[in-house]
């Protein structure tokens, strides 16, 4: 594993040079463990002139870490807590002889800024922008591995629930139920906040569960999805509570099914990203419901939940081939409730078999 | 409720004042609910020179919510998601003739920094610093009450628990299970990531759970908080499993206990911070285990579980009553595992019975 965080600090290192700078310090913490391999807490990545450097706030044994840092790669621990990794690394760079470095001013908090800039005067900064980001979007076989296997994590974790009995159980403990499935099937903990959401929350994009209670007609809607070796991957359902759903909820559970199929079924290396979205959103759009609509109809996952890119009307690039991704339109109806349905997919060529699912926990609508 | 953010807010607008700027820029979310009484997310609270305003990244339906914005705050929603409520904060106050705002440069990134200025480029900009941090270190009894309801679950959740069996059961396993009776015994969530570490793990701080099992002879501690309303409290025990403990987990359980109500018992309003961290650091040092002490003694809590004060060597200040701090020395043997006792009380004057024990679970040494 040790070569794939070298290379990956090999093509940074390259963008840096070629834009005039000959160092980088990294803060944002998923953007550490990309390219070290483990982000202890609140340690920075120093590419500097001679050497890379994780540099940690305190001692090892102090703090717990996910994942293993990269052997190739030294560790600089502070002797005693309360200093701040990224002026130290700061001081390692001057040590070193650098005379440019380029930061993230995306995650450097302006007082971090101002401190790096008192220990090294003479240091010319740069901005890294999103640089880091931009690299981690295409993800490697290895990556997509433990997306898989989260997901497969993710999906034993729900159906496992459907067969369980919910009237009167509350959205907390169903959450709370769901990330403890996820964890005894292997994950590291859940991707984010499990939301569920019954009756009118149904549907809500990021519903944070209420002690509302399960009933017979409800709609309810589930989104999780594991954190398996730092990877999070997501599903969304939206199944009916009791015997036989009405005509309304059938026709609005066909309805953001048709959009999100669309939008699968427009997943290619090569497609616009504003098209991925436009494919869901005209499918809602022209049933009446842009009022209702999220501003995203999907975004990519991988060490962060939300990365790029985004799914979204002004969102601007290409998809690329091995960019996972998740489809979820949703419609709200305020009061009533409503539908999301969202999978994980990674973007293939039409040669390989073209996207990929990860979810495959069923998109019929389940009366439960 | 309403007039205790006001007030807030006037406390706050009377300090820029009195350090020449007329508006402020409130970024970081504990801060923002404190002000405005909830921090939707990504919301920013402008404090201007005509009008206070919650600032929200998009229309309210759309993202989930803990606690109620004050109802005399103007509410303004981005109407698309995407843009930065820093940045139309800016532009808001500019409308309003505000020509300098302090911001929260600990909190603010270079990157927003820079877009704000580019909005309002003659707006002069100040350093708030820690200002509002500094006013949320002494709580009024509104907020103390959240803090022992938080404690009163917190102690029901860790009492269950240690009626049931856990010989075999895994640390990831009974973290979750003590984070789902949280929930059920009220709280709104566990206050930071449960941490239950056994044998050779037990009593490191901050110990993330592992597929390590429980064993006979084991020593297992366990640290959890509730978040009830917003407010986060802390508890830590450490117990043996089995029916008797070794001589060595009995001497130092007593020499961290003793340290743990030195330091207790040095809480008073006028105690410096770092006398209270001495207390218990001075029982631990002489016993020979300087070496294996964490950087600080307890910390102050509220609306983040890590607050102001730290009670630590090098920390400057005094404490005041009404100051809620966690009282957590611990000692880790690498290979053999260690001892930590934690927990949350109020300084309170001698007159009024001093310290404020929150959590209130038992700390003889049990064998359970």
């Amino acid at each position: 594993m040790s070569e794939v965080y070298a290379s990956r600090r090999t093509r940074l290192r390259d963008r840096c040079n070629a834009s005039g700078t000959t160092a980088a310090l990294i803060t944002s913490p998923a953007n550490v463990r990309y390219l070290a391999g483990a982000a202890p807490h609140g340690a920075v990545l120093l590419l500097g002139t001679q050497e890379d450097l994780l540099v940690c706030p305190g001692p090892p044994d102090d703090r717990p870490t996910e994942g293993r840092p990269d052997d190739s790669l030294l560790v600089h621990a502070l002797p005693r807590a309360g200093g701040d990794p990224a002026v130290a690394a700061a001081d390692l760079l001057k040590a070193q002889g650098g005379d440019s470095l380029a930061i993230e001013e995306h995650h450097l908090t302006v007082a971090r800024h101002r401190q790096l800039h008192s220990v090294a005067p003479r240091l010319r900064v740069a901005d890294l922008g999103t640089t880091v980001e931009q690299l981690r979007v295409v993800k490697d076989e290895e990556e997509i591995s433990c997306l898989r296997i989260g997901a497969e994590i993710t999906d034993q974790a729900l159906g496992e629930l459907l067969e369980s009995i919910l009237v009167g159980r509350t959205e907390r403990h169903l959450a709370l139920e769901l990330e403890r499935r996820l964890v005894d099937h292997g994950a590291d903990g859940p991707a984010f906040a499990t939301s569920v959401a019954t009756g009118p929350n149904a549907g809500r994009r990021g519903h944070r569960p209420t002690d509302r209670r399960v009933e017979e007609g409800d709609f309810l809607s589930v989104c999780l999805g594991a954190n398996y070796h730092g990877y999070r991957c997501e599903i969304g359902r939206t199944f009916v509570i009791g015997t036989s759903p009405a005509d309304w909820q059938i026709e609005l559970y066909d309805l953001v099914f048709a959009a999100q199929r669309a939008a699968r079924e427009a997943l290619a290396p090569g497609a616009a990203y504003r098209d991925v979205d436009r494919a869901a959103r005209q499918v809602l759009d022209s049933a009446g419901y842009a009022e209702h609509l999220p501003a995203l109809s999907g975004h990519g996952v991988g060490l962060e939940i939300d990365e790029d890119p985004q799914l979204a009307p002004a969102a601007m690039g290409k998809l690329d081939a091995c960019v996972p991704v998740t489809v979820e339109p949703g419609v709200h109806l305020p009061g009533r409730g409503g539908v999301r349905i969202d999978d994980t997919l990674v973007v293939r060529p039409e040669a390989d078999g073209g996207p990929e699912l990860l979810t495959i926990t069923t998109k019929e609508l389940l009366a439960l």
